[in-house]
Formats: structure tokens, sequence, C-alpha cells
């Protein structure tokens, strides 16, 4: 398998995440989105929103949008499954990791926060709106799971929840959020971090890392 | 089951189609986003974003997130299935409807409209970028089912794509898109349209419009 990706792109840290706790391998090809790499005609042929991640499969089918690639991912190689048996069991971890991937992630993407910049905002009020979209989803993603004994978001092993919140905290931090407003997630990010399949995904420890 | 809503909430309307494709009844809590209800005590405790929709199904279980709801019926109502059987056609659904779910519905709702006033920008540059939210994320699904026969988005039937697709088309149009550059777009919505389920869904038959 072929994954096109972004070291820093927390969509593609996601999907590197689910392929190591599956224990695939895919050739890693890096698209450097701050020097517009995604917008290569080549790689729009495959990826019409010029966007990352996405997964070329061995027989070369083409997968876009990370949540849908890791679904593929669990249906296709369910050992160990990264959602729930229990139909809602399996709606309470989509609905987190849903928080994450559409209200909060694509809120202050690179391509939002250029736009922000574009219409004249200052670069003070571009970061507290990636600033507030973190709080603002991350709030929201401590309550889902204030009563969730863990120690993952949802149970003894890591979800697609935990594979959304390890990346955006990330992105929280480097927009100056106070994490420590959101002990439980805190807890689920240190046992995923715990865990090599997660520390192997992280943004710099990848080839294309700056 | 009760549904918590309001006639113009995308999100709440696909939800609304899928009920009605399982032919499902639900009763309808409306939540008037623009007056605010959507942030009182009693339903950020059920819904901590302050979102709609939320579903209370018949057991009093709460679900939140349109797309963790729809894959909820779908997997406890399997008739008529909102998915494909194949993983991989299942995997280019999700990603239809996750572009106009993740990457284009939320950039234009209105709480980002109204964070966007807030921040200054003036009126015509807020209309603006909902219309560049709108022509971004349709021209992308456009090309994804370009060689799809239809006439829906994927195949005979009606897929999660529709359900995602024809809530986006009104707000395009809604924000001054001119939606005939996505023909193969309008025609999975034409057929759509013909449905019952689709319909009877449409904000205007919803017992809160305004």
């Amino acid at each position: 398998m072929k994954l096109h990706g972004y070291f820093r792109s927390s969509a593609s840290y996601r999907v590197r995440i689910a392929l190591n706790l599956k224990g695939l391998t895919a050739e890693h090809l890096a698209h450097h989105l701050r020097k517009g790499e995604q917008c290569a005609p080549a790689y729009l042929a495959i990826n019409p929103q010029g966007l990352v991640p996405t997964l070329e499969n061995d027989a070369g089918a083409i997968l876009t949008q990370s949540l849908a690639i890791i679904e593929w991912l669990d249906e296709t190689h369910p050992e160990p499954p990264l959602l729930p048996k229990d139909p809602l069991r399996r709606a309470k971890v989509r609905a987190f990791a849903l928080v994450l991937a559409c209200d909060t992630y694509p809120l202050q993407n690179l391509k939002i926060l250029t736009r922000l910049r574009e219409l004249g905002l200052p670069e003070e009020q571009v970061t507290g709106w990636a600033a507030w979209a973190n709080r603002e989803g991350l709030a929201a993603c401590e309550t889902l799971i204030a009563d969730e004994p863990g120690p993952f978001c949802f149970g003894a092993s890591p979800t697609v929840a935990d594979l959304c919140l390890v990346p955006q905290l990330a992105n929280a931090r480097r927009f100056g959020v106070e994490v420590a407003a959101y002990p439980r997630l805190l807890r689920a990010e240190a046992a995923a971090k715990n865990l090599k399949a997660f520390a192997d995904a992280a943004p710099d420890r990848q080839p294309d890392a700056e």
C-alpha cells in the first residue's frame, strides 16, 4: 500500500496510527502542504480535494478521507478492532471522533487559516480562531467521556476516538491551548502514547519531518 | 425515539431522511438555533457541543453527530441499506459523505458565520466565505462520482452520500453558488427528491419551519 501524507497533517497521523495498530506497512509518500505540493495535477487526479491523506491499496484502488480509510482498514483487517462490537458503543466512539474530525480539525487546518489571512485578519486573530476551535471541540470531548473508565477514550484498548484525539491535542498545544483543562483526555493520550503504534506515527518520527 | 433538531440544520435534515428511508418515526423536538435554544443547560446536558441533531433512542440512550447516528440506524435497522456491502464501495461512499460533513458543512454553518461576523468581517466576505466552502466541497464531490452511472451518487438506491448531498446543495443555493456547475450532483439530487423519504424531510415541511 501507499500512503500519501504529510508529517504534520493530523488526518495523515490518524491513518498512520491505524496502519501501525493493524500491523500493516505502507510506503509513505510525502506531499509538502506548505509548498502546495498537494495541488499538483498528478495528486489532484487521485484526490480532487487536494488534501492528505490518500491511501492506495495493494490493488491500486484509491481511498480518501481519513475516517473512511480507517473504517475500511477496520473492515478488511479486523484485528485489533478500532470500534467496539455493540452498535450503541460504536455510535459513541464515532460521535467522539466526528466532533474532532468534522467540527474541530477542519476549522483550524492550514487551508482555513490561510484563507483567514487572505481575508485580512491579523495573525493574532487567526491564531485565536484556531485555539477557539480546539477548545470548543476538546471541551465537548472531555464531557463525552467523563464517565468512561478508560484508560483509553472508550475502554481498555484504543479506538478511532483515540486516533483522532492524539493528533488534535498536538494541534491544540501548537495554538497555545491550556490542555490541562481536559484531564480525562490527557489520561487517554498518555495511555495511547505508551503504545509503539502511536509513538511511531508521531509527526517528528516521519521521514519528511522538519 | 426523539430527534432534537432544527428545520434548517443540514445535519438534522440528513438524519430525518435516514429515519424516513428506514420507515422509522421519531418525535421531533425543535431547538431554534438563531434564538440560541441549543445552548440551554438542559440541552447541553445531552449534547455538550450545543449542536443539533441529537437522537434519543427507545431505551433513552443519547446519540450525537449525524453520521454516527446514521451509521447506528443502518446497523440496527439494516433495510434498506444506506451503505453498500463491499468494503471498498463503502469507503467511497463514506469519503464522499465526509467531504461534505467534515470539510464543507462545518465551515459554513451558523456558528462559524457568526464567529466570522464577530471578528469584524463585512457581510459580503462572510457570505463569500460560505459560498467558497460550498464550491470547494461540491466540486470535489462532482469529480468523485463523475464515473458513477447513478442515478444516485453511488448506484441505483440512495446511500449516506445522497443524505449529505441534498441538504448541502440547499445550502449552496442559499449562498448564491451556481450549482449548474455540478451536473452529476444535480442528477443525484433529482433522483433523491423523487423519493417521499427525501421530500418529507425537507426543511419547509418541518413543523418548526418559518
